[in-house]
């Protein structure tokens, strides 16, 4: 016999209709697969007049969170209304009252996952997310699983399906940022309001719950050092190129013996780097653990289909273990006790793109002051010149040896000092 | 306080080596993060003279089998002798003496995956097998749990890191096979018998695993059509080049309507697709869900240390189960029960290579016949002339559209019964 598992949705955009369509769909599967009869039996929907494009019976519906929160046939939660509140409290309450959560909810997660875990393991229930960290990759499981049996020594992601369509698109037609960024918009890739996107507060939301999972320390979204895809040109686009790299905005940390360093930053990969074919909307998790080695994870980071496929696997995973009253452990387990301290950016191989003037001498200038802050040169091309407000400058691109961005920081300062260098123009991380 | 558990272990070759020292490695983080102490108490060693280059306590080896698999105080019995006989009696004996098995033994699981499974079920101990396919790379756990959600449509996998190491070198130095085995046999990347590698035999065994557990039916792995790289030449791989694509040893199932097609042959992957990029030893699985759409899986899939972190990672997940007593579920799960029927090779796009005289006409007489047959052809490329015994021939190249093999290979049959057509020299699919 089949075991019935009630589920309440809280919202219906469109993570919330790919996962009612995904069980649509898998019900069946499911059910032979697992002996589980999942069903969604009620939906919060704050705007049941709304077209939602989708066919669901109308008595699912209720304007009314409390009639999901607390009615005692629902077993499980599935909060996909986004954002910190009322997500949390939402959650908080569905905890309370013996319910285990499911969510996609990265940024709920970041900032309270450590108070909802606690309340989950109070309440013999359970919370899980895989979800809320590169959609459909089922990369939270993988790393509390399967690798468990690791020590990992550090992850990089493309955690962001936005800006990694719009890096693509600028290195394939060598477009302009904001030419790529409308028609991103326009194709429903990028939302009206890019700016969690394009500055990369969505990834460090996701690169937060992974240092927790991976490092077992905490590294809360606003200490981890971000810097969004706003200042990439396609001129650096195209240095890098030439130099063998593609830019990516990575959000990458790694462990050093008590520390764990970490950012978001667009960064260089070299071409022959798996990462480095990772291309338009998709995302992928490349972690190397002591025993494993390296491996990587690709497929899609978003969308309404893939994300329900990891909503709906983690209503599966839970729905196992409430069959068999076994709400033991939670799966992924998020961590902030292994003794590592997150310390945000490390020591890091740099590009640095400058304009100056073409003059003799300048060259040696600015090596003389690189060399004199200890930081060694690997590559330097100087590009043609062009004029810029009536006199004639040229690019220089710098790649070099690993540095702190701090003393890199200093040591531009003082290039800046002399007036023959115009400006400076881009620094990026180079892996 | 930690629960202790203890694990007897069949064999120390290269795996287990790897497996003792991934928990030597990490038995402090596995022991903080799970509450568990994993012990590798016994090991069985048929030639305890031989040193093994590792630091094992003398006292955990044991000669007799059967001090393992009837300790009463062992709780998982990890098989890593490798073979089908005697590994599946030893697997058998210890399931139904009441121990859990851990195993790699791809062979063995093929073979006998269905009898070890019911016998598991039967004593309420579990049998896994995650290190089995493709190495360190934790795909069966990834489809049976966070992408359970999903009906799969297809699934390719590079799953031999030999044969893969060999192609990549063939293309990258242009050398021919024979050369670049024996150079992957000094380096102890091939074996001194490379049959079961180069004949795409191992890749067999874990292509019928994987569409047990993806398409929940039976696909024996002599029953999978299977066709190894002998016949791949630096010929090939150039012309392949030419037109865009990459040769890879894929191992593929794919559903249509209720049949799964599949096999084992060296495939033409377009330099685009994400699989064409995996190079050298490493390993990856290409998946497609009817939610998730498109994911890969990119790792190493052999070497002690990263099947060593497959191995213990099953040891860890049998180890939580036992310690809360809820040994249900079987992950990953064998089924051959979705009513899905194995068809074997489908229709495909072929590559073909044939060497033909130079004289007017010829191509003409050949597309004559493939239209004959149905087959329309996507691209002609004839290469340059070169004498052959007298004789002045030319190379054609064929890429075709999607045909059943067996009418091209009726198709060719006929073609070649014409003297001016001097040999078929390679067919390939295209994917």
């Amino acid at each position: 016999m089949r075991k019935i598992i009630k589920v309440g949705m809280l919202g219906i955009g469109n993570i919330g209709k790919g996962t009612y369509q995904a069980l649509e769909m898998n019900h069946q599967k499911i059910a032979e697969t697992t002996g589980l009869d999942i069903e969604i039996v009620k939906i919060l929907n704050r705007n049941p007049a709304k077209d939602r494009g989708i066919d669901i019976p109308k008595e699912k519906y209720t304007t009314d969170v409390n009639e999901i929160l607390s009615d005692p046939d629902i077993d499980i939660v599935v909060e996909l209304i986004g954002g910190i509140e009322p997500a949390t409290t939402y959650m908080a309450q569905a905890l309370s009252n013996g319910k285990s959560v499911v969510t996609a909810n990265k940024a709920a997660i970041a900032a309270n996952g450590p108070k909802l875990a606690s309340l989950a393991q109070e309440n013999h229930v359970l919370l899980r997310f895989e979800a809320a960290v590169a959609g459909g990759i089922p990369i939270l499981t993988s790393v509390t699983t399967a690798l468990l049996s690791n020590e990992f020594n550090e992850v990089h992601g493309i955690l962001n399906g936005t800006t990694n369509y719009i890096l693509t698109q600028m290195s394939e037609y060598g477009k302009d940022y904001a030419e790529v960024l409308k028609d991103a918009q326009a194709k429903g890739f990028a939302e009206a309001d890019p700016t969690a996107d394009v500055e990369g507060i969505d990834a460090a939301n996701k690169l937060s719950i992974l240092i927790s999972l991976i490092f077992g320390t905490s590294a809360a979204p606003d200490v981890i050092p971000t810097q969004g895809i706003t200042a990439v040109s396609s001129e650096d686009i195209a240095f890098a190129s030439e130099a063998g790299y593609r830019i990516k905005l990575l959000a990458s940390a790694l462990k050093s013996g008590d520390k764990v360093y970490g950012n978001v930053e667009p960064a260089l990969v070299p071409v022959s780097h798996p990462l480095a074919s990772v291309n338009n909307e998709f995302n992928a998790v490349f972690i190397n653990g002591n025993a494993v080695d390296d491996l990587m994870f690709y497929g899609r980071g978003a969308g309404p289909l893939p994300t329900g496929s990891a909503v709906l696997g983690d209503v599966i995973g839970v729905a196992r273990k409430l069959e068999k009253d076994s709400a033991y452990d939670i799966v992924p387990q998020l961590r902030y006790d292994s003794g590592l301290e997150f310390a945000g950016e490390g020591t890091n191989k740099y590009y640095v793109r400058m304009t100056v003037a073409d003059q003799p001498g300048v060259l040696g200038k600015i090596t003389t002051v690189l060399g004199e802050y200890g930081i060694s040169i690997e590559v330097i091309q100087q590009k043609y010149p062009h004029e810029l407000d009536g006199e004639i400058v040229v690019p220089l691109i710098f790649i070099l040896f690993p540095t702190e961005k701090s003393n890199l920081e200093n040591a531009l300062e003082r290039i800046m000092q002399d007036d023959v260098v115009k400006s400076i123009e881009n620094i990026m991380r180079v892996e």
